[in-house]
This record gives structure tokens, sequence and C-alpha cells, in this order.
């Protein structure tokens, strides 16, 4: 069984899952990426046996489940950080605490295609996508003992995917994470004093000097934030004030299936397909109508691993300038 | 020059620092590490003059500063994230906040020579590059604009090093750092419930249990923490309480240069030469005699690089226990 345990000075939580150690790995650390493995990919058509059964897939008429034939499919991580059976447990040791590691860990394996990363997806693929991770939140907030769900895309081994094919994944957790829980103080405390959502403030100061602007589509922008950690760290934020990714309807997925291929691809060419992560930042699970909590996608592409001075400070060190960055990505031609 | 930015939710502040983009670097990133390069390396004796002048140096008798003949030497980093010359000139620019990047960017060149790591110097070569790392501290705390002064150490590629010859850096920073801060408001809660310092309790209950101990002389110990958030992560204690590492006696770094030697040899043997991080965590400058914080050092092997569910959650995934860790450093034979 997965274990919780929080530092005993801050408020760091670290999941043990010792399953974690039998992944198969498509990426010898020290080899470029993309090298071809022997093995088939469990991702693929026709491999479905070599994965836990899915728990939702969009797939083509007549098609039976866990079989070839689907568009999009979610299964449960065959090696899970979390597992969902149990009660919590919460215990002491002397100065320590526990709890058991309930929660869930999902794959959303965005398309049978084995090559193509997301940006490289039609708008309809991507839609579906976004589809999916809505669907899941949506059934896995039915389990009150879920406090949050985390969706994030791991893509190449620099950005710690182990599996080549494109896919997202989803970890629902029993405790608020913490830079999560640092946004909502953080959010809260401009709200208490302004009675505005600090997102909301981003939203209208960027769409005014437009200086770290990238793109912008009816319902959506996507900028190069004030304060980037890394060189071409890309938000998206939806322009009206919506604080749950849920809360989202067909007509903003689509939007957003739009922006963020642009945007991606527009990464992808600016920094020559870079490896890359981003994550789903909402509110906490049955928390909709947060007047000071505003969803959001943050994307950081890979270049160089955290140094020292990052992991001990959680200062970052960005040599390129959100304005240039921004200008750069503008003028990219695609 | 440098700026320094504020996320406009969250503590978390950003140097921008362009100069970084120009450093040399011996790794490049999908090769090997420690592929040779052809550049004279500019930490080696005789190449002085590819450095900034020295601001420290332990010589042998006779020989001239910026020359050959030093065992210890610090340098200022040629590619600085922070400079010393100026004022702070804090202003906002609509919700944002910046004032400019002061402070100061340092390399401590622990030996001169080249391959080997610290944990194969010598206990005289290791004390008196604890010796620097402490005159540095010193000396630097006279500038009242700097708040921090963090101490770390990268070493290879996968640990954020673009230098193979061992070296220390250390950045005194205008801002406490966010995970110090974390620490400094976690330890004085505690210290506030019970009156007792966390890290001292800490220190009672692994030498009480020993699971987690990796090590003990007779000032210091070394174990796995309890919520470590990788495999191997190891810490070092002083067993009495000090808040900050510049208080230490002689007598004490030659202990810690014992402890710090045998642990780094250890994690080196059973993860057979990790790259790894080692960061100094200690008092806030000018507030030494603190009851409620303990300086310590934290090392970190990097196998795996930091994937976006950590990145976006603050929380890590472990595949290992310190428990197993700890029993198998103890067990290998130097």
């Amino acid at each position: 069984m997965p274990e919780l345990r929080k530092d005993p000075v801050v408020d760091r939580w670290v999941i043990f899952a010792s399953t974690r150690n039998l992944r198969p790995n498509d990426f010898a650390l020290d080899e470029p990426a993309g090298a071809p493995v022997d093995r088939p990919c469990p991702f693929c058509h026709g491999n479905e046996e070599h994965t836990p059964p899915e728990v939702l897939a969009y797939r083509e008429r007549g098609t039976a489940p866990n079989t070839a034939g689907w568009l999009t499919r979610v299964i449960p991580n065959k090696f899970p950080a979390l597992r969902v059976e149990g009660g919590l447990d919460r215990r002491g040791e002397g100065i320590y605490d526990r709890m058991n590691g309930i929660g869930a860990h999902e794959v959303i394996i965005e398309s049978p295609d084995h090559e193509r990363d997301l940006s490289e997806l039609s708008l309809p693929e991507i839609e579906r996508v976004l589809d999916a991770y809505r669907a899941r939140i949506l059934d896995l907030q039915n389990d009150l003992r879920l406090r949050y769900i985390l969706l994030f895309k791991n893509h190449g081994a620099r950005a710690g995917a182990s599996l080549a094919h494109g896919h997202s994944q989803l970890i629902a957790t029993p405790i608020i994470p913490q830079v999560v829980a640092e946004e909502l103080e953080g959010s809260e405390r401009h709200y208490r004093l302004k009675e505005r959502c600090v997102f909301c403030d981003l939203v209208d100061h960027e769409l005014g000097d437009r200086k770290r602007l990238v793109l912008e589509t009816e319902r959506f922008l996507s900028f190069e934030p004030f304060a980037s950690r890394a060189p071409f760290e890309t938000w998206i934020l939806p322009k009206r004030h919506v604080a749950a990714f849920e809360e989202s309807d067909p007509a903003d997925r689509s939007d957003l299936a739009r922006i963020l291929k642009e945007t991606l691809a527009r990464i992808r060419r600016a920094l020559d397909k870079p490896h890359y992560n981003y994550v789903l930042h909402t509110a906490p699970c049955r928390e909709p109508g947060l007047r000071h909590y505003h969803w959001h996608l943050e994307i950081v592409p890979k270049r160089n691993p955290l140094a020292g001075f990052e992991w001990g400070s959680g200062f970052y060190i960005n040599p390129t300038a959100p304005e240039e960055a921004a200008e750069y990505l503008r003028g990219i031609t695609l």
C-alpha cells in the first residue's frame, strides 16, 4: 500500500510508492530521447491487454471495450502512485505524520497515434482529450475522500515521461497540494484586499499592454507570465472568471483546443521540439464558484535540469525575459 | 542589470539574468556526462586569468594572488545571477513588483584537482572548503542589503552543473528564499507550541530509533529524512542546537568534514557516482542564536528529472522508503 508522509517542518507531502520502481522506460537517460525501443507500446492499438482495463474510452462505433478502435482512452496507471482501495487511516509516529496512499492515478492516452505530439493532433482530437479530462474530473469528484485532482502532461524524458506515446496523467489526492494551496491563499488575500480576482487582474493587464501576450482567441489568452520561472513558460487563461476547469462548456473547450494547439505549436517551433510539462491549475474538488480562484494551464518547456539553487531556495533563475519570449513566439509563422 | 520579479499570486521570486545564457557548458545535455571538452578548464591551476579575480584563496606560501598555487579559491561567478553594485530600487508596474537584482554570486573551487569529487578529497581539504564557506558568509553578512546567503553544490549535468571541475556556489539575496522562509515559519510554529526546536526533536528521534540513521559522529548525524523527496535524500545535522552554520567552531568543521566525506562516499558507492545537489540550510543573515532554527545540510541525488506532477503540485513521489535507503547505506563497506 502506498503511503503519504508529511515533512515535520514544512507543509510538504511525499508519496511513497515502491511499485514506481518497476516502470518500463522508453528512454535511457543518457541517450537522446526518442531512441527506438523493441517492446510493443502498451498505448498503441492492439496492445490493450498490456494495460489495466479502461475507465473511459471514446471509441469508433461498434468496437468493444479494451480492444482496438478507441480514439481517446483512459486507464488506471499500471504503476500507480496512489490506490483507490481502503481508508486514509491517518496516524502519528513520534513527531511524524503519515496516512495511507489513497487516491487515483490514471493515464489519458490522447490518440492511437504513437508519434504525434498533442500540438499535431486535429482540433476535434484535442477537444476529445479535453472532454476526457473533464469527464474524469467529474467522475472522481464523487469520491469524497479526494480533495484535489491534478491533471498534467509530461512530454519527453527530460520532462519526466517514461513512455513516448502521447499521454496525459491525473493524480487525485486526499490533500490539497502545496503549490495549489499557496495559489488559493495568495488569491484569497488579494480578494480580501481588493474584492477582485487576481487572475482577472492578470488577464486585464496582459490584454492591455500586450507585451507578454502570445495569442488571444474569443475566450482565452496565452501569455508569458511576468515572473516566468523558465524561458518560454506560458500560461493559458480563460478571459471570463471561472474557478474550475470542469465548469467549462463545449464552446469553451473548443476554443481552448484552438489556443492550446497553436500555443504548443509555436513553442515547439521556437525551441525545436522541446520536452515540456503542462499542469492544469483548477479549484479543489467540489469547490466550483470560488470568487478568488481562476483555473488556468501552466506550460513549462524543460531545457536545463533544476539546479541546487532552485531546489534549495524556491527561487528561480531565468536567462530570458518573458517580453522577449513573447515577441519571439508571436513572430513565428506556422 | 539583473532584475528580481515577484509572482503576483504566490511568494515566488525569479531572478532574470540574461548573461546566464552565455555560460560555457562542459556537458551537452543529450550526451553522457563527463564527455571530454577541448576548452581549457577555467578552474584548473594556470588558467586563473580566465576567471574574475579571486575574493578569497588559501594558497601555498609565497604564491601570488590569481596565479597557480592555490588550494581552495573563491571567485565571483563570471556569469552572475545577481550583482553587487547599486541599490534595490523596489518598484511596481500595475499589479507587478520588481527590484534590481542586487546580490552576490560566487564560486568556491574546492581543490586544484579537476577530477576528484568532494568525497574523494582528504579531510584537511574538505575542512578547507568548509572554512571557505564560513569565511565568505561572514564577509558577505557585512553588506546590510543582503538577507540570505545560500550555499550549494551542483555535481554533474543532471544536477545543473555546467562545469565538471569540483566546485560549490553561493548566491546572496536581498530576500529570504521561499524554501527557507517556510522552514523558519514551520519551526517557529513548533517552538511556540512546544518551546522546543523541531530539528532538535528530529535529532532525538533519529538517534533513538536509528531506522533511518546513516552515520553518527561525535557532533553530527546523517540520516534519510522521514519524508525524503527522492531516493537516498540525506540530511546532515549537528546534534547540538546551532541556528547558523557560521557559528560552528574549527572542531565542528573538522567533524563535519568527516561525516560529509563518508556520507557522500556511501551515496556515491550506492548509486554508482550519481549526480547530486546539496544545499546548506542556515539562519538568515545576522540572525544567529535563533532558538527555533537549526542549520543542516540537505543532499539529494538526482536520478530522474522532476516531472509535471512534482512541478505542478509541490508533492513528491518517491519509490524508495528512507528506511530501506538507510539500511543500504549503512551496509556499504568503503
